[in-house]
């Protein structure tokens, strides 16, 4: 008989990610990370980062654990946190510092910090304190999870998401004008505008669908730290919107920005991350500005709902010639999504 | 714990089935067939049906189990055939004479004949000589193998599969010139053109690419009693086409029909049908072309290899407005083909 093994880090650390997982799209501009604090094969405590300037996740780790009536087990307990503890002061003060002062005798996270500042210092802090630290456990799941905010630390700029709906060949819309997705994607859709911290789509597409971007699943689903995220207008003129939009006028409508003529993106989408802190775009734009993204290397990732659909039409999803440079795509997952096909996957 | 049980009847009408599929691609203009004879559990002889003119599986079956040695157990036995067996002489006597004559006891079977002159005879014939005779066990898979073929006896003309290479976007060139599909998906189109009596592609295709169309995977992959597919050209004018083209000019060269300005596809696919007895005709034709099958709803089943690619481009897949009327369809199933997603269903 075949048994399987999972060894007890990874059995804990993807516990931690499970945790992380639940303060997707509510932390930017910090990162989703989520921590569990284990003795004796005995879970103390377990907590989640869900807001910028509140508890990170290790604090919340540690405070779950003494309401649970851990308090007196945290000296020589081990933390599992996804990502590397903070070292320094920022909005709220270092978690090294919290570890430390409960008595945790040692730290096994999965992920790095992206910041070449703050990267391994608290390996030192920790190890200056007395207390084993060890990394790399589940290195990939973390890292692929926390791949949006790092992206967006190195670059400077958050990590762009083309949602796409298109038949079987490549078109955008039916001839009756009816949508083309099914229910179950139209609710996968919804859950990306979840993760994600702004939304943009073109002047046209709000002339034409006048579209309210906003999350609109059950709210049971929705974590109860999201805000709407941002809703992004990109157009060549302001005033060709109409002031009845519901981007414009709607009860989020303090929520959406409205950018006129920009034609590199990428210091656009740097403003973006700066000014607003925005970690994950996504667009749900047309398929000229899609391709105007494409073109200037600006998309990271790529969800496609194929419709089994046979439709023809002008609205293709990559209007006009090759593209300068062929966009290579690493696939993470295709999969039935009601009548739909779903693929997901990384623009190399 | 779960588990689950198989009929003893599915098993054997399955294994019947894995017979048949060895006939596939070889048979028309009959249909391919598989048959199992057992009796008390015990299988006693197994066969399929290979080429039109020679013995259907069932004598196959009969024939097999006295080279095994079980003449005698045939007297009572139970034969497991995936289509009503035939009940009328052809280019060989009919098989419920053969059945009949060596004792079988029952008949079970998947499909019924399509052709309803004969649709019901072999139980009459059957029960009239003492024949136990059940129908129906596992008919929609027998019915979903048989579906080809059904489709052009009851219509009189192919079944058309359209198959189409394309980058996410649905377009079918690169601007390096280079192919799209990996190599997995290329020997998966090898495979369909096996299970094709034809093939076909338009001039522009001819001149342009200039294929082969020839079946190249390995040559134990190959039946022995598959011979090569016909290669059509449909084209405006014959003179166009380069006398050293591949396809005009092989050693298969008399295996390519060439068929000028063809409007009416219904009626040209149905002289296909009567004058090759081409059961299966499978599209490998550019855009314009495949268009053009779409609007006179002459396609039947779509084959999509989809390359995880972005790539732009003149060459659409289904080129021009929305199709006059939009084509809904049915997915059998999408998989990962090397690098590649293949999805294939029926158009509905």
């Amino acid at each position: 008989m075949n048994t399987q093994t999972i060894e007890p880090d990874e059995l804990w650390m993807y516990r931690a990610l499970s945790q992380a997982r639940q303060g997707l799209g509510t932390t930017s501009p910090n990162p989703p990370v989520g921590a569990v604090i284990v003795k004796d094969n005995l879970l103390l405590g377990e907590g989640f980062h869900e807001r910028a300037g509140e508890p990170h996740a290790e604090r919340r780790a540690i405070a779950n654990a003494i309401l649970r009536g851990h308090e007196a087990r945290l000296k020589g307990a081990t933390i599992y946190v996804t990502l590397e503890p903070c070292s320094s002061y920022g909005r709220t003060p270092p978690c090294t510092e919290a570890i430390i002062q409960c008595g945790i005798s040692e730290v096994v996270y999965g992920s790095t910090d992206p910041d070449k500042r703050h990267q391994g210092r608290a390996d030192e802090v920790l190890k200056a304190a007395g207390v084993h630290v060890r990394s790399g456990v589940c290195q990939e799941a973390c890292d692929a999870f926390l791949r949006p905010w790092k992206h967006a630390v190195q670059h400077g700029r958050p990590w762009v998401v083309a949602k796409v709906a298109c038949s079987l060949d490549g078109r955008m819309t039916r001839r009756n004008g009816e949508w083309l997705s099914c229910v179950e994607s139209v609710k996968e859709a919804h859950q990306l505008r979840l993760e994600s911290d702004a939304i943009l789509v073109g002047g046209n597409t709000v002339r034409t669908d006048d579209p309210a971007l906003t999350i609109r699943t059950p709210k049971t689903a929705i974590p109860k730290a999201k805000i709407q995220p941002w809703r992004i207008i990109l157009t060549r003129d302001e005033n060709s919107l109409p002031p009845t939009a519901k981007l414009l006028s709607d009860e989020e409508a303090q929520r959406t920005i409205v950018c006129e003529n920009v034609a590199d993106l990428k210091s656009w989408l740097e403003s973006l991350y700066q000014e607003y802190g925005i970690v994950q775009l996504m667009l749900e734009c047309g398929g000229k500005l899609l391709r105007q993204f494409l073109e200037q290397g600006m998309v990271n990732e790529w969800v496609q709902i194929l419709t089994p659909r046979i439709t023809g039409g002008a609205d293709e999803m990559v209007p006009g010639d090759y593209l300068p440079n062929e966009l290579d795509f690493e696939t993470e997952y295709h999969l039935s999504c009601g009548r739909d096909i779903l693929i997901r996957g990384i623009i190399l």
